[in-house]
Formats: structure tokens, sequence, C-alpha cells
């Protein structure tokens, strides 16, 4: 995948390659599990011996998600710590048996869907507790209901994106929510994490897609049918999507779906600079002309892509040359997707047309957009490659009203770059817009360099806070759609205010008063 | 605006008038005001000698709001409860200082925007308070910004809605949140209440425009700043969003606006029946053709709406002759609404007629939805008039997902009915469908009868207690846009869960531990 000429683009903007090899699955040095006895065949008594597990492979696998620093620790054979057992309920009565448990034994409950997480909202911490177990949601993955006039599914907190897509598919319905992590993600673990998926102009968030849901938490459920809106008081629905396990565990969910697209227009097109890009995709947000999936890459992120596509369709199809004659050479490449009915998704595109055009953009055609399409879960392959290579190769993101895009965007990336220079590794900074609202859009920044060969975790850390700082600075939100977890919970009280935490944590006292449940995340 | 001939036609449908006027304004009965001295002194302090009244007109103005029992009791001359004085905060520290006044005196505090609540939710309830008054927001009414680039106002919650769109509108903007209270309706109340307005289907109801906002507890304030969208942790703005004054008070809110529609094409159309109308606009609603108004009136709606028509266009322009002819003798009237960019909403038109008429509705021309617009905001001018003649009217809606809602338009129908037979006040049970999503609807029952004289309000608890009950067995929401209030909190348990009533009330012990915030309301 990660080609000899990818490396050699990587050498010339001054990143080398250093091979550096992930240990051996069995030479991960784990703490011997600390679960007693007692608990542990309390444990077993109640989900069977087939729901509970605590040997090497599987508490490794259950160690950590895949952020850049757990992916440092494990490749180095020292995660930061792994739980003592993990624990599969297979009904709401198992489920609802293990919390009490632990409440009553003092150990944590770290729910865990697909492990994909990149701001440690998995991570196995014990925080006061004897222990620490992983609620793996493996056996609660059913579609448990479809009602296909209401366009509602209700599913159960464990099953993966692709499950349900695949059911789904089957009554020519989908769900539309495809994040980078599909391949992998649980339906519970998108809702508790706010999630958007790549269409997500189109489609919405999924705090867009629930109608309904049941939270087991220790002390109490709270439990709300699918409807398709109410006045009936403060918004609890919203308040549990996001609770990242802090709050209960999502037992099940009812979800808001669509017809399966009979159409996708997927085309390309270049403007010539980012602020002439930023300023169509607003046009087309607040103009009736929102694509499904939209997104804008600064200059940095078009020449990496251009020079790392894997297929090469990209480049070859926009030569530089075509590109250069056109006033377009520096320019800023933009994806746009329109999916739905026969006739109507193409409406929808001509009108968008129209504005990009009068934009400014190059409409270029569909195949480099279908290249992009093609690969937009690869990522995280190609993070495994160059980690393997000792470059780092990391993501963040966050979202800002429109008025502050091109600051923000501008601000944020001077600070990693910053601080990268800082650490003695300069490295590549880029960004794209997706994710379009009428009132602002999300920006998700890049960037690749040479690790601190020793010193990984210091060398990220500093980077993460100059570019955490720089967004909250910049009237960011510090998370769009990666959630708080553990690596955000340091900008948490900056977010929502001192105000804004204790109303959160008195919500955590009510629901799960010994503190059991996902600790040290959402710095509850 | 009543006339003879509409009496007339309400004679004819076996529901007699007979003259019941209010008692004059100096005649309502109040009781001696309770605020203790030292404390009136201090708010007085506080907030100045304009700020502060406890003139007679001045509470009884701030004694209830426009609920039907409200307005038998006002015009009895026999409120329930009024408050001690007036108090009108105009900065945020009056505002805070107020609250901790009012909670270190045992003072309850119900905040009052227009007074428009029809759920009892400015209610002058105690609680075990000594005394309580309104806090009216009528000094914190100022537009404090305005982004023209991320569309997006920031509003102190007294604001009144016409006097913001006033100022949108010199800047070829608007909210587009026309409810029928629009007249009098502050913009905290909106956002306290979760209301929807008229033409929610396309601009979404308020909490889709909330962005930020900041409440003022007593023992904190909440400040979210206005973003398009976070993955923060749990969604404090939705929270926040229909909590009713009895967590805090909005003292303002950053606001989604909408660029001006400088095209509105509102057309009526007619369906042989209601499910074939039910069928058409959920097929609008999930083929990407949402109008940014639509209703359907039931049988027995358009029956009404065709006799009383004050202006006699709906009447006059679609003849029952010509109806008759095309078989849809006995039909449903539905109104449609497109706003826009010149263009654009004549294109989402066109592709929804196609719908229509693929449904069976029969467009009969712009005349009839242009008379409704012209008296969208005159039902309660109505309802005071039809009072005056001994004539109860009164509404109530839900919301549910399309699977429902026939039958729950059935049940619902059903039971008012049987209700008001039951009071020996057989009457008119009507309805219409408003407010589309994709996965369902709100039902908006209205209906009539002569009023049990001197049991007036027991009757309306009869009735009001059989359609709530029809309303939650059937999947319906409580209240899809009138908010909870006094008298929907007993169905409020039911809506949430037990657990969902712990949760909200752990919140409010933190926010308002001496539980002074507008008590009685939301269940709290």
């Amino acid at each position: 995948m990660l080609t000899a000429q990818s490396l050699g683009h990587l050498r010339a903007m001054g990143i080398g390659a250093r091979p550096n090899p992930p240990v051996a699955l069995q030479r991960v040095h784990l703490a011997t599990p600390s679960l007693q006895p007692a608990a542990l065949a309390q444990l077993s008594g109640l989900v069977g011996e087939e729901g509970l597990s605590s040997d090497h492979a599987d508490r490794v696998a259950h160690a950590a998600g895949r952020g850049y620093p757990d992916l440092v620790r494990l490749r180095s054979g020292e995660p930061d710590g792994a739980p003592d057992a993990i624990v599969r309920p297979s009904d709401h009565d198992q489920l609802r048996g293990v919390l009490e448990l632990c409440a009553q034994h003092s150990i944590a409950v770290v729910p865990f869907g697909g492990g994909t997480s990149v701001v440690g909202g998995v991570a196995a911490v014990r925080g006061g507790h004897e222990s620490v177990i992983a609620l793996d949601m493996a056996r609660l993955a059913r579609l448990l209901d479809l009602d296909r006039t209401s366009l509602t599914a209700t599913v159960q907190g464990g099953m993966r994106a692709p499950a349900l897509e695949r059911e789904l598919q089957r009554h020519t319905l989908t769900l539309g929510h495809f994040p980078q992590s599909f391949e992998y993600v649980s339906v519970g673990g998108c809702v508790a994490t706010r999630s958007a998926g790549q269409a997500s102009s189109g489609y919405g968030a999924i705090a867009k897609m629930v109608l309904g849901l049941r939270v087991v938490a220790p002390a109490a459920d709270i439990d709300l049918p699918p409807i398709p809106a109410t006045a009936a008081g403060p918004g609890l629905r919203e308040l549990l999507v996001g609770s990242e396990g802090a709050l209960g565990v999502i037992e099940h969910v009812a979800l808001r779906l669509r017809r399966a697209p009979a159409q996708s227009i997927y085309e390309a097109a270049f403007f010539a600079d980012f602020a002439a890009g930023v300023q169509t995709l607003r046009s087309l947000a607040q103009r009736h002309a929102l694509p499904d999936l939209a997104r804008l890459s600064d200059r940095p992120e078009t020449e990496v892509s251009l020079a790392l596509a894997q297929s090469g369709s990209i480049a070859e199809r926009v030569g530089r040359s075509y590109l250069g004659l056109r006033g377009y050479r520096h320019g800023c490449l933009a994806i746009f997707g329109f999916e739905g009915q026969r006739g109507e998704a193409a409406e929808r595109h001509e009108r968008a047309r129209r504005l990009i055009s009068e934009g400014g953009g190059l409409v270029v055609g569909r195949s480099p957009a279908q290249a992009w399409r093609r690969t937009r879960f690869t990522a995280p392959y190609l993070r495994d490659e160059l980690l393997s290579n000792g470059i780092m190769v990391e993501t963040l993101e966050t979202a800002a009203q429109w008025s502050r895009l091109l600051d923000l965007h501008r601000e944020v990336a001077s600070a990693i770059d910053a601080a990268l220079k800082g650490c003695g590794t300069p490295g590549v900074v880029m960004c794209h817009v997706s994710h379009l609202y009428e009132t602002g859009a999300s920006l998700y920044f890049t960037f690749i360099a040479q690790q601190l060969r020793g010193d990984e975790l210091a060398q990220w850390q500093t980077v993460k806070r100059a570019a955490s700082d720089a967004v909250v600075r910049g009237g960011g939100t510090i998370t769009h759609h990666h959630a708080i977890g553990r690596d955000h919970a340091p900008w948490m009280e900056r977010e929502v205010g001192d105000g804004g935490l204790r109303a959160l944590r008195a919500l955590k006292a009510e629901l799960d008063p010994r503190g059991i449940m996902n600790p040290g995340k959402l710095a509850l």
C-alpha cells in the first residue's frame, strides 16, 4: 500500500523513514488480572462462561482504542493498562446485573463496541476502583425492529455498522452513516460519541438520527421510545447522545433511516484558493443546495493527495499542466457527493453545480471523486504502515461558525506546524473542510512528521496541546466528531464551562453514584 | 369576527351560544401581595423602581398564561394565584442578583416572556415558598449580535418574536419561526418550551435553531457559545432547550437564521380521504421534497374550515360542487408552502407537486392557502369570542411515528368525542397533521363544545385527561410543541420514565438547590 514512491515523496518533504515494527502480540506486557475470585464467579454466573474472558489476546484487544498514543504504546508492547476481564452480556438482565455487580465490588466498567476510539475513549482506566472490566457489547448486536413505514430501525448497541447496513440493504434502506471507522464501529459507539459520517452534510450526524434509546446505568434505566420530535421538557435523548459510557451503556437505539440511494453522483472540482472554496461551500449550505458529502482540501492536503494517490487516478486525470493552464496549479481539491432517488439526486446536483461554478469551482469530473470513495476507509491502514516506518501521522478536528473558519484554519495549522518544529521534527500539516452546516463547518487536520524515537508520546502531547489550545482560543469546539474521551478531557471545562460540568457531574452522581462507568473520560 | 353566520353553523352542529362575558379587570380578585418589606427593598435596590411592580393590572397580566383553564379562571375574576410582584431585571448582574436573592428569601420565580403558555407554564405557583414573583424578561430584549456570514443572531431571552423579525428583515434575514403565538411570544419563551413554528417542516422547530445559549440558574450559569455542531459530550444545548424555566432562565440564545424568502408559494390541495393525504405527506417527507409548511386537515376540520372561513375565500374558490364533481366532496384540505430564493423555491414546489398528484391530491390553487396565511394568528382571538358566547374551544397536540399516526388520530379523536359526550356536551372534534419529519409528524386536535356552565374546569379536566391518556397509550408524545408546564406534568413520568425524571431532578437539585425556579412545572 505504501509504495517506495510514496516514501520518496515524504522524504522529499523532509520526513525520512526508519523501520519501527510492532512487537509480537504475545510479547505485549500486561499486569496480572486483579479481579477477585468471588467477583469472577458471580460475573461468570451472570453471563455464563462464554460471556467472560481474561485471556491474553482478548485483554490486549481491549486494552486501548486506535488513537495515536494507543498505537505507540501497543506497538511497543507497553499498553497503558488493560481490562482485568472482558464481559459480554447477552440480554438486558445480564447487562443490568453486570453493572450492579460491578458497583457492588468497586469494579470500573469500560463499555466497548468496535474499539475504534481515537481519543482514549475505551482506555482501561480503573479510576479509584479495585479492578476494571471491558463491557463488550458483541452479544447485544441484533436488529430488534424495522419500521419501514416510519423509516426507523431499533438496533442493539453492539451491532456493527456494516452488519446493520447489510440488513438494511436487503430492504433497500440505509442508515447513511459512514465514519472512517465504519468497518469496525458499533452503532452504540457511534451514538455514545456523537459520531458524524463522511456524508453527514446530507444525512446528518448520528445525533440527528436518534429517535429514542435505552441507556442502562448502575442506578437506573432511561428508556425513551422513538418519536419524531417532542416538547416534553429538556432534550434527554440528545443528552444521552455523547455520554461516552460515562453515564451508562446504550443497550439499544432507534435510528432514522433513509431509502438506499438509487443514484450516487460524486464529482471533483478545483478552486483557485482555499478561501474561494470555503465561500462556495458556505453558499451551498445556505442556499438549499447542500450536497450529501462535501469536502474541500487546503493546498497542502491537495498537494499530498495528488502526490500520494495510490491508484494515480487523481494525478492522472487531473494533470497538473491542465490545471496550470486554467490557473488552478496551486488550487484546492473539493469532492462533492449527491445521493438519492433517480432524478432527485440529479436535480440537486444541477443546482449545486451552478453555485460551484459561480463560486469559481472548476469541475474536473467524476474519476478523482470515485478514487476518493474507493479509499475512504483506508487511512487507518496507511497510518499503521507509516508507524512501521517511524513516521507519525495524526488527525484532529473541530467545527466553528463560518465567520471564524478561515482564521481558525490558519491559527491551528500554524500552531501544529510550530509545535512540530519545536520538537525538532518539522512536518506536513494539512486540512480539509467537511460536514457542512448552514452556520458553519468542520475542519479536519492531518499532520505527518518523523517520530521522535523514544519520546513519541511527549512529542505527540506537545503537538496535541498546542493544537487544542489554538482550537478553543479560535472559537472552535474541541471536537466535532471524535468525542472527548481521555485525550480531550483537559479542554472540556473550557468547552462547557464550570456550570456545564457541574450539571453533568450531578447527572453522573445520580445515575452512577459509585462512579464506575468509564472513569477518566469526559472529565466526569 | 365571529359572525352570526358562524354561530349559526355551530348551532347547526348542536353547539348553542349563550353570552358569558368576562368580568372587568378591576374586579379580578387577587390576594394581598405577601412579599416581605425587606425582600421588596432589596429587589428594588437591585432592579430599580422601574424594574419592580406590584400594581393590580400588572399582577393580573402575569397571573396566568393563555390556556383554556387560565382563561376560564381569569374571565370569572378568580385566577389561580398571582405573583406578589413583577420583577424586570435589565442586565446579567441584575438577573443573577434577583435569583440569588429569591433563593435566600424563599421566593419562587416564574420566568415570564410573552405570557402565551397554553399549558400553565407561567402559572404563579409558589410551591412551598413564602412568595412568588414573575421574572419578566421585557428589559432583556435586545439583539446582541448579528453574524451575517454565519447566519446567526444572538438574542436576549425577552425579545419578542415580531421585534426580532423586524430587525432581521432589515438585513433580508428571517428566523423563520412563526408559532400561532407569534405576535406576543418571546424568543426565550420559544426556546424554553421547545416551540415549533407553523413552517417547521422546512425551517425546523426552535430546537434545531439553537447554536448556543446562556442559562442563569440560582447556583450556576451555563454558557455555551454558538457552534454549528460538536461531539464534546452530552448535548447540553438540547438539554436546556425545553427546560421551561425550571432549571434556570434563558438570558440569551444564539439562533440560526435563514435568508428571507424572495418567493413564497402557498397552495391548497384536496385529498379524497385523510389516509391518502397522510400517505402523501409521508412521501414528501421521505423523498427529499419536504415543503416548508404542510398541513392536512381531517374531514371534520375541513368541513368547519369551509363553513367558518371568514373571508369566504376558501368556500368561494373551492366550490363544493366542483369538489363533488371530482369525487372530493368529503375530502380533506391540505395546505403546502414553499419559501426560498427565486427559482429554488419553485424547483422544490415542482418536485413536491409531482408527488402530491401521484398521491391523489387535487391542487385547487393558491387563494385558499393565502386565506389561511392571512388568518394564521387569529385562532386565539376567535377563542376569546367563543368563550364570550359560552362555547369551549381547546386544542392539544402530539407527534408520533408515521406507522402509528392514523390509529392515533382515530383513538384520540374518539377519546375526546366520548369524553365530551360523557359530560353531556357533545361537540366537534377535528384535527390536522403538520410539522412533518422523515419518521413521523404532529397531530393537532381542536375541539368545540358548549361550556358546562359553573363546571367549566371539571369539564375541561375530564376531556384533557381522556385525550392525554389516549395520546400516550397510542405511542404519541404528550406534547409536540406546547410543552409540559403544569397541565401535562401528570404525564411526564410516562414520557421519560422514572429514570428520566430522576436525571432531570438531579440536574435541578444542582442548578436550583432551593427549588425556587418555576415550581410545579415539568414535574420537577
